[in-house]
């Protein structure tokens, strides 16, 4: 039953080319245009403080991604977050090296007062800041193991009303109420950058068409790490790995989630 | 004749490899200076306001692209089109978005009260904007059919005396007095972020080293577009498509045109 | 002997994994992240002037690239540069179009006074002009013959108490007592745009896990180019290229160095 739920919601996406405003960071800029591209969607990527909120009004789902931020970023993120919940646009957090620097836990502190995300996804060590639990940050990349990730995922729920996505090796997401894990995705997908960041624009294409959060993001990560599987069959290099991810985003057939997905659903 | 006038004019980018300043917008910065030199044309993409001036006097074309404007963004835009303009280097405006935000409509406003492009380049919503005539916009992508693309083409030539190019699935190139309707290129353009403005460089290019802007603009979008349908004819999805768009820029041999180039001239 | 150093230094970078800070060009974040990856770094291109010397102290390399530098970003440089300076990681510099402003010039002046790099790479022109020596420049990029490189070379390295590096069909590596000329490589390469900036982000990867900056230099390069020569082997375009060098990258196998590595010693 939840798998033709995941079904449904990903054709939901590709039959209303949701319009998505990107803030995002100076890296993955083009990947993640093109990324919601391939699944579907239609990104704006604009960026001043005057029409970020303009912008917002027009579209029906916003991401903030906190990689390359700046006063400047910032400042545009809180004016479009602000508006975004004002007008009901559902808003995903990608809060990028949060614990990295002083900076960017003090902006994240911030931004978390002025407006509030549908769902936020990060790895374990910037999801672990979020929630006030102690992990080992190196860089913006999350390394060891640290405490347990459900924990992790729950106190974020608590704290920030929002849907929790921890990405790794096995995905954690949860609304406090319903849990999945998921088991799909590749190894390649780390040897390339701003994947994970290709993640929260997938997810937040998602939440634009789907209200129900937990499973627009259950929904999204699936058939992206499929499109990842996929990909990697293809290809033995993150160069040629990420234009075939592309390519799979574009053309996976729905009926690959029947046969592929490898969701557990830990609590109904 | 023309088609003729079409692959010399070609021939001299590869052989004269114009210098291209452009301030073009954050998403397509990479895709679009790659696509200039696969073309034969040799890339600048400095923005400081402190310098723009001194790189366009240097350049043999300059190229505008309203992306991702920003405050600072349009000054570095003014003062290069104005120092342009005075020293003779062609200029090419992407005015993308336009119509989407106030801000955008104001800015562009402003600067064709400053400078003179030679060629601007959108989609059919962008220059009905320019044109004052309605049009439907849907983020910076231009949905529905609105009016009549050749009187917008007629209208924005009339306003800024400057040679109108709408691209689409058929694109209209005029200068008031000659019209041509080009046919070619392929679906898959639309499944990747930046190919409109990609055009808009590669007519850049060209108008660097042809005066008669509309023999220039017409030679580029045909070389363009039948690169894309060779690209296109070798992959099946957006990612593989846009890395071998490069190739087929890069090596297309001229004689192509001969055999695919689908001009129309509506009007000698 | 010198050859098995050249592997040695390779090897611990992919078993080091050195995190690099990069302050870079817009043209070529996500390829010269998407390259330190493949080479087996870890990118960091946080660019804040609120948070750069926080990040220098966690990273092992700094790499500053000054293509599309603003104030804000210079003043961002020269911070993260001091700092580095004084905690012990070693930058490399890529002094990118500098001579073909005004603005450049000065800048790059202004930042030899205030931090101190490891390295400088850059084409023969750009080496030139920090040399002081004359040498025709056109927009970013180098043309002509001009002077002898390997005598700019030897002024750069006195006047900067730096690793020189110029690279071009050959490349030269020296620090005033050792020299190196390196013909391996591939002319597809100058085709792509950052590629000349990727050679900079990976001998930063390699002197952030190696002391001896020469033979890190010399290192990193060659199995740059190699991987190359590796890439070109299977394409014919520049996009496809460009993908194929991060497979390359990514899998090379350092035994290629033993039968491809074109490494001349000029003076032990």
């Amino acid at each position: 039953m939840e798998l033709n739920q995941v079904k449904q919601v990903v054709l939901k996406v590709k039959e209303k080319k949701p319009l998505i405003h990107h803030l995002t960071n100076l890296v993955v800029t083009n990947f993640t245009a093109n990324g919601t591209i391939a699944y579907g969607a239609s990104p704006i990527m604009a960026n001043a403080v005057e029409e970020v909120e303009e912008m917002v009004r027009v579209a029906n789902g916003l991401v903030i991604n906190m990689g390359t931020i700046t006063p400047e970023m910032v400042t545009a993120m809180e004016k479009a977050g602000k508006e975004a919940n004002r007008v009901g646009v559902p808003i995903i957090l990608d809060p990028v090296g949060v614990g990295a620097t002083t900076y960017r836990t003090e902006v994240v502190k911030r931004m978390m007062d002025t407006f509030k995300p549908a769902v936020i996804r990060g790895n374990a060590a910037e999801m672990a800041q979020l929630a006030g639990i102690p992990w080992q940050i190196k860089g913006v990349d999350s390394v060891g193991e640290g405490g347990d990730r459900f924990e992790v995922a729950k106190k974020v729920v608590e704290k920030y009303q929002t849907v929790a996505v921890i990405t790794g090796e096995k995905d954690i997401v949860t609304d406090g109420e319903r849990t999945a894990v998921i088991a799909n995705g590749h190894p390649l997908l780390s040897t390339v950058t701003g994947t994970g960041c290709l993640a929260t624009a997938i997810i937040g294409a998602t939440i634009a068409v789907e209200e129900d959060a937990f499973i627009a993001s259950v929904a999204a990560l699936t058939y992206y790490e499929i499109a990842a599987e996929k990909a990697a069959a293809k290809t033995q290099g993150p160069g040629t790995f990420a234009a075939y991810l592309m390519d799979e985003l574009y053309q996976l057939p729905i009926s690959d989630i029947d046969t592929m997905a490898k969701i557990e659903w830990v609590k109904k």
